[in-house]
């Protein structure tokens, strides 16, 4: 029996089939419990409003600050009124991003200085890290071809950066998957999807139900 | 000659007339160089944006630590965008409200922790702190009456907030001064406007006009 819930957190460039992956694992969570599925930047008015103002494609001289500290200010709020009501009443929360996205992308990716992003993590969450975080890894090349192929109709402004941009951010994954190898787990997001989702799953079974099968 | 430019920020609550003042110390100091007037949150698009996410009266549950983020988010791109340059060319840069605020409202006003404040300060500003500060005290219910009477048609959801709250943040504007008696001057606010006017402008004067005069 869960008291508190679960917190599960899904990372990865775009491209790596996150979005695709987690419709499968959510009918299979559905099995233990309630489940809220849920994303970041975003997720609830206030922080939708801020996800407007980092993703507008007109802020192209928008800082690189000033992008960590909305990102930041999203996931408190997004916390505050969704995850932590969630979890408190014993659901399984899946979140699309979270506080390695920013590691990742504003740290290695825009060159800020990771321990000031820790800083800002621990200050938005008040030090809660997800139970499990399924790192979906791809080879960023074929990550962007993907986006290419599946939604150039709605490009924003972060799909405009450079592909060096995103070599940086798969070496802080890799960095941050280092660091923490029992909490943030590597699925190879580059098989075929059956695939991908099966290992994805796995790792959730073992790891969270296995004394209940 | 000044070659970095000046940065005064002016701090106290509404309804203590700082709006009034700087429309009065702006042609004096015209007289001594090129001067740019400016305010947080807002200032420069990216920021006037955030601005109305944190100023929208239907936000009320809105985290006190988002509201942070948000203010200091704001900060740091209107300063990239708009303070550093001026100072770089030279300029007086007149700010209406800056760190100070922070730590006044959110830290004591929300009770969330100063040396957080402090610490986000910092990283929004890289260490910038103002030449001089003029800190327009007034008592907090004379302050109130002023705002009530002077623009009751335009109430946001600061003004929402009780009496205690604003107690808080005069406190906290209190023990700045107390701590960075240098920097941030006292100006007795509950004066009539001329003599709140030749306050503030005499200690502007005495500060980095005397040796032109």
């Amino acid at each position: 029996m869960m008291t508190r819930g679960l917190l599960i957190s899904v990372e990865g460039p775009e491209g790596a089939g996150k979005t695709s992956v987690v419709a499968e694992l959510l009918p299979k969570l559905r099995a233990y419990g309630d489940v809220t599925m849920t994303r970041e930047p975003g997720g609830v008015p206030i922080a939708e409003k801020i996800r407007e103002v980092i993703l507008d494609t007109e802020h192209t001289n928008m800082d690189d600050k000033t992008e960590l500290l909305l990102y930041i200010a999203a996931r408190r709020q997004h916390l505050k009124e969704r995850v932590l009501p969630a979890l408190s009443s014993g659901q399984i929360v899946l979140v699309d991003r979270f506080i390695d996205s920013s590691v990742a992308y504003q740290g290695f990716g825009r060159g800020l200085n990771p321990s000031d992003v820790d800083w800002l993590n621990q200050f938005a969450t008040d030090g809660l890290v997800p139970d499990l975080t399924l790192y979906f890894d791809i080879d960023v090349k074929l990550g962007l071809d993907r986006i290419a192929k599946t939604r150039g109709h709605e490009v924003n402004r972060l799909d405009l950066e450079g592909i060096d941009l995103h070599e940086r951010v798969r070496q802080g994954y890799l960095s941050i998957l280092e660091k923490n190898p029992e909490r943030f787990v590597l699925v190879d997001a580059s098989q075929p999807l059956d695939l991908v989702v099966s290992d994805a799953w796995t790792i959730i079974e073992d790891r969270f139900f296995k004394d209940s099968l």
